[in-house]
Formats: C-alpha cells, sequence, structure tokens
C-alpha cells in the first residue's frame, strides 16, 4: 500500500519524509519517480499536475494539505473518491493571527500611524474607538471563522458570522444564506472573509457587498479583510469602492491573479496592505500529523473530520 | 463640598460636565475660575499646576484620570492624603490592544511585509513561527500587565510575567524582583513593558537589560515593546542595542522627551515603530464614571480599588 504525494509549486520532499515516519509500513511515492500505480491507496493533492491522480484504480481517499480544496474540485478528471481537507489548530491558529493582527491595526489606525512617523510628526488621535465599538463580521463561519471570531471576542469586538447555510454557533449570532447577508453587512464595520471558493462565492467580495456595508460605524468607513480565496473578490470593485469612499481600507492576502502582477495599483494604493498569501502557513509538521491521522483512520474504516461536500466545494 | 479639577495639557471641561452629572448635589471647579479652598474635599488631578494642590485645608484624596501617579508624585509639594489612580476595564482594553497589535505585528514580520509592498514584491517568507512558538515576557504584572496576558495566551502566545514584588496569579508565571530579573529575561522574546515610573524602575530598559534577553528565540532577535513611561527607557541604550543586533526591533509609545523631538533618530529607525504616547487614551466617560464611583465609595468611609502606595510609587 502507498500514498502518492502529487505536489506542485512546492517540494515534496518535507511530506515525503514527514509521512514516512509518521506512517511506518506505508510507501510514500512522489510523481517524479517510477511507482507501482495499482498500490497506491491515498493520493496527497496540492495543485496537482493535471491527469496526475487519474489512472490510479485501487485510490481509496484524497487529501489536500491545506484548508481549501478549490485547487481539487477545479480538476474535471478528479476521481470520484473521498476528498479529506486539513483540519488543524495550527493552521486555524496562524490565520487568526493574521485576522486578530489586521482588525486591531484597522481599529488602531496604524497606516496613519506610520504615514505621521515618516514625517516625524507626533500627532496623537482625537479619543480612538475601542474594540467594543467596531462590530467585525466574518464570512464563512466554518473552523477557521469560529476560532477568529473566539479571539476577537476576547479581545473585545463585537463579532458576528455569516454562513451560507444555517449554523449555531454558542456566544455568536450567526446570519444565515442570501436571505439574511445584507442584515448580517449593514451590522459590519470590518468584513473578515474566511469563505472557501465555490461556484457560489466566486466573486461575492464586489461592489454590491461593499456598498451593504455599515455606514454609521466608528471606523468612519468599512474595512475589507480578505483571507480566503483571491477567486472571491473582484478586484476593480475594491479599488472602486477604496476610491468613492464606500470602503475605508483593506487587508488583502489573496489576488485574482497570484502572485499578484507587479502592475497591479493595488501594490501601492495607500488603504490597502497587500501580503502575499502567507495568512495562514501550513506547518508541514503539523499537517503531516494531521494526514496521518486521517489516513490511518480511514484505514481503520473510519471518517475522519475534514471530509469534503463536492457539491457544496469545502 | 467641591471637587477640585487640577489638570493642564488637557480641557477641565470634558471632565466637570461629566462629573456634575455623575455627582449630583457636588460642586465641580475649575483652576481658571474663583472657588471656596476650604470647601475642596477631593482633587483631581493631571499634570497639575505647581502648588494648585496646597493650600486646600480639607482635602481628603487625590484622584488621578490615568494608570500612572508619577505625575503626581514628582511634587515636593503634594499634601499628604490618599491617592487613588484610575482602574478601569475600558483603559485596560484599549492598552492590551495596542500590546497583542504589536506583538503579533513583530511576530507576523508586518514592517518587513510593507517593506516589500512598497516595491510590488511577492515575497512569502519561509514558514513563520506561530504565537505557540513566541515568549511574551510582560515587565509589570498589574491589572494592565495581566490583562494584556490573558489577551495574548488567548491568541497562543507564551506568556510570562514578571513583577517587583511575589504575585501569585492563576495561569501564568510570575517572577518576582531583582533575583529572578535574569531568568525572566532569558525565556522572553518580545518583552513588554508596562510597568509604573518610579525611583526603582527608571531607566530600567537599558542596554543591560536588552543583553539578557533570549538569544535563541524564533523570532531572530529579541524585540522591545514599552507601552509604560518614557522614563523607563533610556533611548541611547536602545538605539545601540538595535545597532549591534541586540534587539531586533522596538514599538515605543512613550519616550524620555514627550513630544518626541522631531531630530530624534527613532522617528526614521527603520526597526522602530513610533506611536504618540497614545496606546490607551482614556475615555472620559469611563474615567469619570471610575473616579465618581471612587469619590462615593470615598464618602462612605471605604476604600475603593486604585489606591496608592505612595513608597512604591504606584
Amino acid at each position: 500500500m502507498s500514498v502518492l504525494l502529487a505536489i506542485s509549486q512546492m517540494s515534496p520532499d518535507v511530506w515525503q519524509e514527514r509521512l514516512r515516519t509518521l506512517l511506518p509500513g506505508v510507501e510514500v511515492v512522489t510523481l517524479g519517480e517510477p511507482f507501482d500505480r495499482r498500490s497506491v491507496h491515498y493520493a496527497i493533492a496540492w495543485r496537482h499536475p493535471p491527469r496526475s491522480l487519474t489512472g490510479l484504480p485501487n485510490l481509496a481517499a484524497i487529501f489536500s494539505p491545506g484548508a481549501g480544496v478549490d485547487h481539487l474540485l477545479r480538476d474535471s478528471d478528479l476521481p470520484e473518491v473521498p476528498i479529506y481537507r486539513v483540519v488543524d489548530a495550527d493552521l486555524a491558529g496562524r490565520m487568526s493571527e493574521y485576522v486578530v493582527l489586521h482588525c486591531l491595526l484597522h481599529l488602531r489606525g496604524l497606516m496613519r500611524e506610520l504615514g505621521h512617523q515618516r514625517l516625524h510628526r507626533w500627532m496623537p488621535d482625537p479619543l480612538q474607538p475601542a474594540a467594543h465599538d467596531v462590530r467585525v463580521g466574518i464570512l464563512g463561519f466554518g473552523v477557521l471563522g469560529q476560532d477568529a471570531a473566539h479571539k476577537l471576542a476576547h479581545i473585545g469586538f463585537d463579532v458576528a458570522g455569516w454562513s451560507r447555510r444555517e449554523k449555531r454557533v454558542e456566544s455568536f449570532e450567526v446570519y444565515a444564506g442570501n436571505a439574511q447577508l445584507s442584515d448580517f453587512l449593514a451590522r459590519t464595520d470590518i468584513v473578515v472573509s474566511l469563505l472557501p471558493l465555490t461556484s457560489e462565492t466566486r466573486g461575492i467580495l464586489n461592489k454590491k457587498l461593499f456598498a451593504g456595508l455599515a455606514r454609521d460605524g466608528r471606523l468612519g468607513r468599512p474595512v475589507l479583510i480578505n483571507a480566503g480565496r483571491g477567486g472571491l473578490q473582484n478586484e476593480a470593485d475594491i479599488l472602486e469602492a477604496l476610491g468613492d469612499g464606500t470602503l475605508g481600507a483593506a487587508s488583502l492576502d489573496v489576488f485574482e491573479t497570484e502572485p499578484l502582477p507587479a502592475e497591479s495599483p493595488l501594490w501601492s494604493h495607500p488603504s490597502v496592505i497587500v501580503t502575499p498569501h502567507n495568512a495562514a502557513m501550513s506547518d508541514p509538521d503539523a499537517i503531516a500529523l494531521c494526514i496521518a491521522s486521517q489516513i490511518r483512520a480511514v484505514e481503520a474504516g473510519e471518517i475522519p473530520p475534514g471530509l469534503v461536500n463536492p457539491t457544496l466545494g469545502y
């Protein structure tokens, strides 16, 4: 029995070494070497090369080392086997670091302060809003969204979530579906996108959504934070909304095209913070542990956490 | 019975109006108007003019609208009456926002990322440390320090405190006194100063302290965050430590001279973030509520929270 690493844009070595240690007796093979296609029971896929997952007659499951599986579901040749995505506290923790950092940064006007510093200007703001004066709305209220929500609430932010389907989460109001999206937006000063990319969510961060955000917030203008997927956002609309005051600022970790092209006006927009899709990097140790335990569970006939619903797309 | 507002560098009006509402039947007078010195039972003092608190024969207590009382204790003519400082969740919450923001900012290399953005460079770091890889040490483990500690720990940081006197705080290791300072520093990657300014703490943030910080941390080099008082720090030593690699970066909200002189090299140092002593602004509403309830307690013969020990200086 072997595990195939169908990985591009990152080295398979780090995974191979760790999985061999974590799954003694299991062969861990890569695309770059000859291997027996019939022995492959499991594949770990990250931006896998076209057709690299076909012709594996005994494939029983595919694992994604990231929280998103849009890279997998794009593949029209994808074998019809269960797909599991990573469910890992380390990944959620890193994502929450990014979300809390950027919510606080906008709350406290850090970019404005750095501008004053460049001019050697001592300019304390008049009384700034406190966290409890500011409403954060999290689009996508799964494992990552809820982890961020708890940490933001602990700091004092007024947090709510929005989920495509009805969901009960202790301590938080969760708005659901298109029917409640406008109510959710109307109570939101900082909108944080942690949505998966699906046919329903593609382009959801657009002019219409921005126009629905609260206009009466203590930050003056609403703020967008997108740490989900670049395909969720319409960058022309973001620039227009920043230009006409519909949005006050944006922190973007993901982009329609990645790497973000050098000529994109987002790079030098004074109200945009660009980070290079590293809001939550995967720690190979933590991810390998997660996938190894998922593989062991599947081997034992169980359904481990992280099973993807391909119709929903996450 | 009246309350005297002995305040400079901020308008007494905001306090006068609020206290009149909160303490019906009590006269609230300011230095700029004639008032009966014998009727003054309480004074609220913030950078009070010299001798403005003397000649008040019935003065029973002095209240500071800030968390620090060094501005009061500097006054050699200070009447020997109990002094109370503000103990307020809003103030602690704002301070913790600053501390969490700056710890996360250094953890995630935000200044480096903003530098890459200016150059339109898409440069994801190799795997960054997570919060749980980084040890924050809080110098000064009172109300503010403990509030910040809980919020940092909730995000995942490995937090300990240092207090001049022995102290037990649930969930945190607290190092105490000079005897344990070096052990505290040796386990600290980000040192956060929230100390009061006293004769013992003046200049404590110096070359010797920086040299004692951990050299084996995941951030590469230790980081200094000072949101206490400018008198705690030796700015020449900070610049030297940044220059020779003893420190990697610093976030400074307070300075030896405030406003920070335009010619200070701190303004344009690439590894220093200067903020204009606004880590925790006092919200007049919250502070007035606190002082009004302290005054009511003293009137009722009780000792409200916030009583200062003038020998210790806080």
